[in-house]
């Protein structure tokens, strides 16, 4: 009985303040808007962090996955929310609204996270493109003038953008909920349908590889390799056709790498691949040049990985994962780990 | 900072759990029957208590008034619904579908809160009479055999029936904003409406009286009142003309000194009285046998009072009566006070 | 073209006139009463008829199929529409709430067509029970106090009553449709039923009979039958054993003749049978003692028959109906057929 | 009754069939596509003429008002719809999905008729601008720069485009009807509006113009007023500021006299001049170089036309105009009718 009373003391008073605002018109629109706000002044007034506390500790409560529906997307949706989703693609970026029609196409599916409270407000959404065999690139799957296959042949449901659209909501997490439930949807839609695999980025190799670059010492990284890896420099080296044959295999060998090895904590570096590990999915594949776009070259030296969900072993995957930090690794992919770096 | 910590230390880790259940389908439902079956047990329960808390707090959070829907109920409304209104009325009870509909024509309006978590479930809902004047008795009200008036031509909303229909979310007020909704949602419709009154019983009165009774030397009751009041054994003492006459001045008395001066704590000791006069209505009228049904007659002792919102009005009330527990009585109730009980 | 002209000036300029009619407020619904005005007066006034073949030359292009919407009755449906079920359920009428409530719990289905014109306004309903193996009697289908069993492990969808709603749409028929559709619909959501079967009165069948016995010349009926004939009298004859034993051949072979061979024109006099038959279905069964109500006593002699919908056999049972006259009669129903009646 | 007959028989059987097509799913839009494929071809082909009219008379029952309902677009409509407005838009053609958003903004208005079996189809749809006092060109309102007002301190609604979307629905007309409605939707929303005015094309000027041009001796035009005529070449003589000066008041009678005195019939030449009054509204004024688009320019000289509907003078001027051919025109138009051409 003390714990209650304490906990009532404990909880801050503003807590009380935030629950009041939500109940004036569009009063979750505005704590969302207000978090949003504190999030980028943040850094600079640290005083501010417990007020954040209580805003992302009430969110967390209210944006309960139990709370939330998932909906369709496609171009029956409002403009309203279409607008959005064109807004916050930054994965694959969207060139208006011929290309978001098409990534609405009959081979392609697109669900997002709704909370009643914020109507025509798309919390995360996640594109998927229905295919016959997992994707290596990105460009045939974006492509406006692409053939629209029928969907209804495809045995893989292809994961190639995941986007959130509420800074307000930053840390609470909806994404292994989302691929969760759409792997549902899309398997009454298509019962045919094998695989469910990602094509996603690696958005922080870029930026680890040259860490590793600058500390050659420490990594003992060979001087011919580290010869090849100057070619880096820019944006177009991809387009070398030399220079792409000999980095080809140094650079899926750092890729694997830096994916199986690379840490935070016990937990794999890159946020991707973070989020895909821990959710169960297994780490498939590594494709070379899967995304030549100035972001994919700059962030992920133009690889793309398919992390691949089984249905069978989510589960079992996810429990090695938060128990033992264990990673689920093809063998394929777990061989291409060089000896040395 | 210190303070985020012990905060989520000292919550329990219940309310993570009960989070985690809210994830799954029908979550909030399950939680909300789980706090019913635990209100049934509590007091032979003690050491549940504190789990009483944690839900409470939690399910105060979301059932914030941000997050209710007010609807309309009417003939259109879903049979499922319908059903819960029949069940739940405990105020005047209904007899039935027939009972209902004829509190759903088109002299009358019903509205209730729902939740976007609880489809089909109304929280709370209050019945409204389109009526000229204030209404003294509740019997024309419920009459099925009424003639239905045309509800351009009132000039006064009664509202002379509230109930709660979810038991899991006791002690978890949505009333007052539903009363303040109501209010706006029928100015909007009818812009010709000058009161908004309720019709409400004085739930504590007969028993508040036993105890008056009982001890006479402390309350200084004349030995002729208390002779009087001998006479209100059983149900059918005001089909006696003769006791009645007699009675009404005694009883009127005793019900305005009971509804102004009893208390619990700096507030009103009948809950219904409490409950308005707080929301800022105040204590206009109290009629004589305005509901004779065994309910009104065990209870009240027949009568029924009118609280009227006068919304110029309702904050400065509200806030006399928060700050020094000032209730806003009308002169003519104010002077039934007898000078000995 | 002449012929064009003179359609326009044959039209009746009438039609005109209901065509701007259905423009003003709940036009449509004013013309549907129209009609149904019209019918009750029909018969005494000859003279309107003209106005009632253009009436229902309107309303039969206005409520064609392709604008009718098939929708799901069940428990959430709008009290509305719900009351109008209990009102015109005519072939086993409901006795208020809670027996509607029980044909609409897990086990049963309720279909209706509604016209987007004429909303919460049901044209046509069928009623449908789940279960194992064709019914042969209605009173364990209708009876509130049953056992719910799990629609799951049905084989077989009994459609036990299909009633008209809107008087002023007689004679325009909408009810194979119903069957069509609600047949997908059911297999849709119960893949592993087998059977699809109407628990069906013979509305026309002691009419018939009356005319039989009233000239046992023409029809050379055997004086013991006649005789046996005799005990029909009343509502009660089926709870005396002895003459339902004596009776029961006799009756079974009198209506399996009827149903094969009495007729209107080409086709069966009994309306229910001219129904089902001209849509494709197969009469299978006659069950005795189906229908032990007052109604189903009185017009179908107590009994019921199954009319079997196999999807297979639909258009060629039809086509053979509508060319050549034939009716699907199963071998147990024919080899009923007495060589004297 | 033998005129019933006839008409049966008269009746196409084709429109039997039609009526089954109209039955099978999609079969309202198919029938809908039959007849815009037929317009395409029917000069050609002139023995389709007697199909045309079936389609015609068919559709016209079934596209009858009372079955459309009329519903706001805004920036919340199905992108699905959306992209049909920019589609046809061909009065104001639009830019892209910016100048749409644009049309929908805070200070515009646009109502669509849809028919219930033709989902996501707009019929026709309507764009209002809500302004203070008459518009008098259309470059402002259809700026996507300007300031966005507040729509509530407008006196004015300015129909400033009408436009039909489905060519299979040729010569229906839903225009009248749909300014009625649009005209009681805006009175509910903003009750202070005073005027209710179109911004319109006098889309056949250019062309009678031309005629009367070539036919000098026919319409007696001076000599003089040929000469200046001569400068109408092309579509830029409005950017030279001496040619504008000398032209305006030529043209502007002109118009006058073109809208007042050409005649189809009894009836204007113009088919915007027509449709408005007969509809009951009053040519209120003509605005020089209102348009300067290409189209605006070369089909109505740059001007545009108010045409103001008085709700109180609608019925009457409706009336005069079919029963004597009275257009309604404002003593400020009349008077610029010049003597001679
Ligand atoms: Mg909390
Ligand atoms: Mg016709």
């Amino acid at each position: 009985m003390a714990l209650i009373k304490l906990a009532k003391e404990v909880e801050a008073r503003r807590q009380e303040l935030l629950r009041r605002i939500n109940m004036a018109p569009n009063g979750t629109a505005t704590i969302v808007r207000m978090r949003s706000d504190l999030l980028r002044i943040i850094k600079e007034c640290p005083h501010l962090v417990p007020i954040d506390a209580d805003l992302k500790h009430l969110l967390s409560s209210w944006f309960n996955q139990g709370f939330l529906t998932l909906e369709r997307i496609n171009w029956e949706t409002p403009a309203i929310v279409l607008e959005k989703l064109i807004e916050h693609e930054t994965v694959h970026a969207m060139k208006g609204w011929a290309d978001l029609r098409s990534r609405l196409a009959e081979d392609r599916r697109c669900f997002a996270f709704f909370h009643p409270a914020l109507p025509n407000e798309p919390l995360i959404f996640v594109e998927v493109a229905l295919a016959k065999g997992l994707a290596t690139s990105i460009e045939p799957i974006i492509d406006e003038q692409r053939e629209i296959s029928n969907p209804s042949y495809a045995d893989t449901a292809v994961f190639y953008s995941i986007n959130n659209c509420q800074e307000g909501l930053y840390g609470i997490s909806f994404g292994n909920f989302l691929i969760k439930q759409v792997v549902q949807e899309l398997s009454h839609e298509f019962p045919h349908l094998q695989n469910y695999s990602t094509l996603s980025p690696m958005p922080g190799f870029c930026k680890w590889l040259k860490v590793v670059i600058d500390n050659p010492g420490k990594y003992a990284i060979p001087d011919d390799n580290l010869a090849l890896l100057g070619q880096l420099h820019g944006n177009s080296w991809f387009q070398d056709s030399e220079s792409v044959e000999s980095l080809k295999p140094l650079l899926i060998g750092l890729a694997a790498y830096y994916l199986m090895h690379a840490k935070k904590g016990n937990e794999p570096l890159d946020r991707v691949a973070r989020f895909h590990l821990r959710n169960g999915a297994i780490l498939e594949r590594i494709n070379w040049l899967g995304d030549c776009s100035d972001n994919g070259i700059r962030k992920s030296a133009g690889m793309l990985v398919n992390y691949v969900y089984r249905p069978s072993l989510i589960i079992s995957n996810h429990e090695s994962y938060v128990k033992n930090h264990t990673l689920a690794i093809s063998p394929n992919v777990a061989k291409l780990v060089p000896k040395t770096l």
